[in-house]
């Protein structure tokens, strides 16, 4: 039967945890009415307790140990905000669905690599196990994917799953500052973490479009990822981006072309016309391309306390209403096991940068090395340094295999003339 | 406890009805294993039983009357797809409640008419009335609104929610074309209907936006609204607007300001870099504001058998899986009758187009009757007419009531010196 009320642990209390506890406080009464249940946490847990916190919590509800939770027979549903895929967060997500508990996180990388798994228990145990607030917090995605959008077969998912990057870039853009200004100014207003490794890297948005394209696919997750991070992106390529009439945006592309799914994420020159060029900072954009429905987007805030509270409380709502899902919309036994490609199967058109020195002949040796790998040039700017002893050649190629234009740089980038790391920054999203 | 079968009659059979039939009969086995419920089509009826479809039906699922639906004790699920607020779509709709069928309909004037009054029965009865499909068939945003965003208090909802409009408007500024001329193109195209007025004049916008404000606000549907279509636009504003950096687009607007709730429809001048203006086509895009989600933007197409059916399948989705909910999300003894104000109270600035006689003191007069009205003026640009016997004067108004601007007009348009009927466009969302 269902309850009329549930019992939750909240473990973690940083900016989200501090947030969404105030939140529940402050919106028992509207959510108690909406979901016909009402939401009360009886327990909390975080590694600091005397933390300095903007909100009064009554002393009796401080657990002495976090996985206490995961035993006690009032606790309906646990609120993971702890983070990371291992240690913790791993321990307490796993014994909580075990012990049939109700689970909602906002942990990406703990699904990403561990939500096969425990979506099995949570199946099994007939509970909850829900993540809206792991992938892109303010944006409603994995719900409109599970419910909203639940007619269509998806052939893609796509979009700008990271707001510190997203930030970086446009600002690098808009105020002509170089990557490390821009960071430094992005970690001062808070935008950036003191350690954004994974978000400048790309690992954090690989963790989203896993979850996004087993989602999506209605399959397993898969590790089977390119990742490219934004940090090789200087003031110079945004330039170069800019006249040739694009951006530069780090995306995430999960997609089915025959029959073959491939994920990857980095730089890509998007046209400047377009939906995605106009996403700036913080904000993240999910495109969904999908049948019957043709092309969806969900735009909004993609972190920070509020944007990934409203997430929390979609899925802490979900589980108040009484719904057991499956976490992946589909049970485990139904999700399959596709057939994975490398991104060096795919063609693109793309922008290649050689820094060289500017001799003699450089340009045809290099130009000749396109030639050999049959791959075709559909433009060539070269700018000769003021000193006129550099010269900076940016080449479009037209459509070509990855692995064509990766043994291109490959090749020249040994080459004596060349001065600098050669680029390659792929075009477009088709 | 929960069938793992639901039987559904579905009543009319038109462009979408036989679409959507095709497509549950195609992806019932996917449905029935992600919601854990077989769909099964065991009735139909239409008002031309004969007319040529593209689908195999067996003759006995054909209902020798409509209404047995309501009766037959086999029918779990109604889906009227009738269309129109009164008639047999009401007399279907109202009886299938009272008989505790639930009802699925993308019938958006039958709910913005009666959908108070037939959520209540629902209510009593414990059966599902849902109305995705009815406000922006792609766009996910009903079940957005009562799920993934259900954490936030939105104080605004606005956007374009009528493709038609939206089409004849983006078009004629593209291409530089009289209203008349897309019109006309768009019936050829199949983007406009035979009799597009509702699309036109502002009510089929109108009824979605009283849907989704009473969802927002949590508030009975109130019909306090402003309603203008964008037939009086021609070919002369989409060029003043160009030159003024704007694009003009017939927006739904629902906001709270000052605890007081505006509704209202009208042709908007919105900034060219704005998401909103690039909205083209027959696209949607509903944009939310609420706390703690911030801004949020939902985007897709808002019309045809497609989108509607990938609106129609997420809410038999969600009756499959046994969820019976509030149909707006709260129960109706705890919707609101918040207090709804006249547009005339609320500040604009505006955009008001004058053609006169183009003789000496016109101007003059026209700026006097401003300065009367406390009307400041931002800016004016007169632009003769070749011939210099008729002008153009176009005023950019600075913020003022709006009671005040359509005063203006109105003394204005009675005046000797004027040779059409003069226009005001209401400028920005804020």
């Amino acid at each position: 039967m269902k309850k009329n009320k549930l019992n939750i642990a909240l473990i973690g209390l940083g900016n989200i945890g501090s947030y969404l506890y105030k939140y529940l406080q402050e919106n028992k009464k509207i959510l108690s009415k909406k979901n016909n249940c009402i939401p009360e946490i009886i327990y909390v847990s975080a590694k600091n307790k005397n933390k300095k916190r903007n909100i009064k919590i009554n002393k009796n509800k401080w657990l002495k140990n976090y996985l206490d939770s995961t035993i006690l027979k009032n606790v309906d549903v646990i609120v993971e905000l702890i983070g990371g895929a291992e240690g913790a967060a791993k321990k307490l997500v796993f014994n909580a669905l075990k012990n049939k508990k109700h689970v909602v996180t906002a942990n990406k990388a703990l699904i990403a690599k561990y939500g096969d798994q425990l979506s099995k228990i949570a199946e099994k145990n007939k509970v909850n196990l829900e993540f809206e607030a792991a992938v892109c917090g303010g944006v409603p995605i994995i719900r409109s994917l599970k419910e909203g959008l639940i007619a269509n077969k998806i052939s893609r998912v796509y979009g700008i799953f990271n707001g510190t990057s997203n930030y970086i870039l446009s600002n690098m853009d808009k105020d002509r500052k170089s990557f490390n200004d821009v960071l430094f100014d992005a970690k001062r207003k808070g935008y950036a973490e003191s350690n954004p490794i994974s978000d400048l890297n790309g690992d954090d948005v690989a963790s989203k479009l896993k979850i996004l394209s087993s989602l999506c696919f209605n399959s397993f997750i898969n590790h089977k990822i390119h990742v490219e991070g934004i940090n090789s992106i200087d003031s110079f390529d945004i330039d170069n981006a800019n006249k040739l009439g694009y951006k530069i945006k780090l995306l995430g592309v999960a997609e089915i072309i025959n029959n073959k799914v491939y994920q990857r994420v980095h730089p890509t020159l998007i046209k400047q016309s377009s939906y995605i060029a106009s996403i700036d900072g913080v904000l993240n954009a999910v495109i969904v391309d999908g049948k019957p429905v043709g092309e969806n987007v969900i735009q909004g805030e993609g972190a920070g306390p509020e944007a990934t509270t409203s997430a929390l409380v979609s899925d802490i709502s979900s589980i108040l209403r009484g719904n057991v899902k499956f976490p992946f919309s589909i049970s485990s036994k139904e999700r399959k096991s596709l057939n994975y490609s490398n991104i060096a199967e795919r063609t693109f058109s793309a922008y290649l940068r050689f820094e060289v020195f500017d001799r003699p002949g450089v340009l045809s040796k290099i130009t000749n090395i396109f030639s050999k790998n049959k791959v075709s040039i559909k433009r060539l700017i070269q700018n000769p340094n003021k000193s006129k002893k550099f010269s900076s050649i940016v080449i479009i190629t037209h459509n070509s295999k990855d692995k064509s234009l990766v043994k291109i740089i490959k090749q020249i980038e040994k080459k004596p003339y060349i001065t600098k790391k050669p680029k390659l920054i792929r075009i477009g999203t088709n």
